[in-house]
């Protein structure tokens, strides 16, 4: 392609460009953004060749948009791109809910114009294109989100941008992605909070790598992580009371001084847990 | 000193026999167990220099013991070890609780054979003699946990025996050390094993960094964890308690849709999760 257009040079923006061109995707990748600071730090990183701090702008000639923004913000970038857009022009995002975007785009776009969901399941903690990575997509799942209304094309082209990227690919409508997400990545997020959230001060020292490796995603962005919590909250709440069942379990097998229940517990998260790898 | 002797050789006990004899602490280390095919393994590896499968024998000309076996098991072969150690024998141990143990033991060793628990605050999910790692305890923390009845001399020397290992050492009392694991340690793995035990199947695919980080310790060994919640299950309930309340403010945050609220908690779970770093 052509042009390939980054909305927000973050973490997840900054690896787009840098898998983008390191496999040679696109002639030019253009990064858009609020703050030139940012975005002059991922063009000497090598995420972007060029910055541009307007979103209508930053649309003309895209082949490709990617929002990489935060979830509260993405559909109404992706309406005010749309109008500025050639014919053709695929948009799609990375962000981690899927449903709440859908319903704000579908019906609203300029014929010609497709937009897809999207949703790397890639990340970390971190942010800003400082700890971006051309290899963060490779061999990870993308979930792609279409609609009944979503252009069979455009699902196609999503999915070989996302290949091209290194990563694997899984189509999924966007109420089943926000349902699964709150289980395996949303509660993880609020639970890993809640137990951070609690530690006094005088216990620091007596925290080891399980206490890090457990609480380590509640260092992500609050704001973010607050819009991503509104917009699946209803799977969110789910989960959560599904959680308060298990430990409810956990706490009857710990009053009753029941070992046997207590050990049958682990040994099922174990064999959860091992299954699934380092 | 002469004769270093390990009692269960898995992954702190391995680490122990490694760092002891890489940093020359003593001139033979003898590892004590049930299972000769695990012992021979430790001895290959270079964790220790002989093998003993019986406690008694395993006892006589030891100069430091350090129990490292599961932590229903420790007070007991404290009690068949000791009336077969020389005088001024100094016993151990690297359990993850402390109360249960130190009350078993108390008065009933032979005069000159002293016991002060110790907690080293390393390890992993991962077991045997094939992960342990000569570096395990540097500059991580021990807890050292004298009773009013410990001998002073002992707890200077148990103090040394973790210094010269590489640990920073702090003592503590042993219920004020299980407290502090309780939320630290213990609850922290009953959380990420809920979370582990609630992943159906047919979501695996969804599971990222995020989720494998916040159950990573759910992949530890259930009988071993499951006498850890026997022995602290005062405290274990206690901060389950006050982890279920932690919660309970999220659901409120959620139900009510405050996203104020939200983002406050969120902010400052990220703000005590920065402080202890990576």
């Amino acid at each position: 392609m052509q042009t390939l257009v980054l909305v927000g040079v973050g973490l997840i923006g900054g690896s787009i460009g840098l898998a983008a061109k390191k496999r040679g995707l696109a002639n030019k990748v253009r990064g858009v953004g609020r703050n030139q600071n940012s975005l002059e730090r991922a063009r000497t990183l090598g995420a972007i060749d060029e910055v541009c701090l307007d979103l209508a702008a930053g649309a003309r000639d895209a082949d490709v948009i990617v929002l990489c923004t935060p979830v509260d913000r993405i559909a109404a970038q992706v309406l005010q791109m749309a109008p500025h857009c050639a014919p053709n022009t695929l948009i799609t995002d990375a962000g981690s809910t899927k449903e709440t975007i859908a319903a704000a785009i579908d019906g609203k776009l300029p014929p010609g114009v497709h937009f897809v969901g999207s949703h790397p399941l890639a990340g970390s903690e971190k942010r800003g294109p400082e700890h971006a990575d051309a290899e963060l997509f490779r061999n990870r799942w993308t979930i792609v989100t279409p609609t009944p209304q979503t252009d069979a094309s455009a699902v196609a082209r999503v999915t070989e941008f996302w290949k091209a990227l290194g990563s694997r690919v899984r189509v999924m409508n966007p109420r089943e992605h926000d349902q699964g997400l709150a289980m395996t990545s949303h509660l993880p997020h609020l639970i890993a909070s809640a137990l951070a959230g609690m530690l006094p001060a005088e216990l620091v020292d007596l925290t080891a790598t399980g206490f890090r490796d457990t609480t380590r995603i509640a260092a992500g962005d609050a704001e973010l992580w607050s819009a991503i919590f509104t917009h699946n909250r209803a799977a969110v709440l789910d989960g959560l009371t599904r959680f308060e069942k298990q430990l409810t379990d956990y706490r009857q097998a710990l009053e009753r001084g029941d070992v046997a229940a207590m050990t049958q517990l682990l040994a099922h998260a174990k064999k959860v847990r091992d299954a699934l790898g380092s």
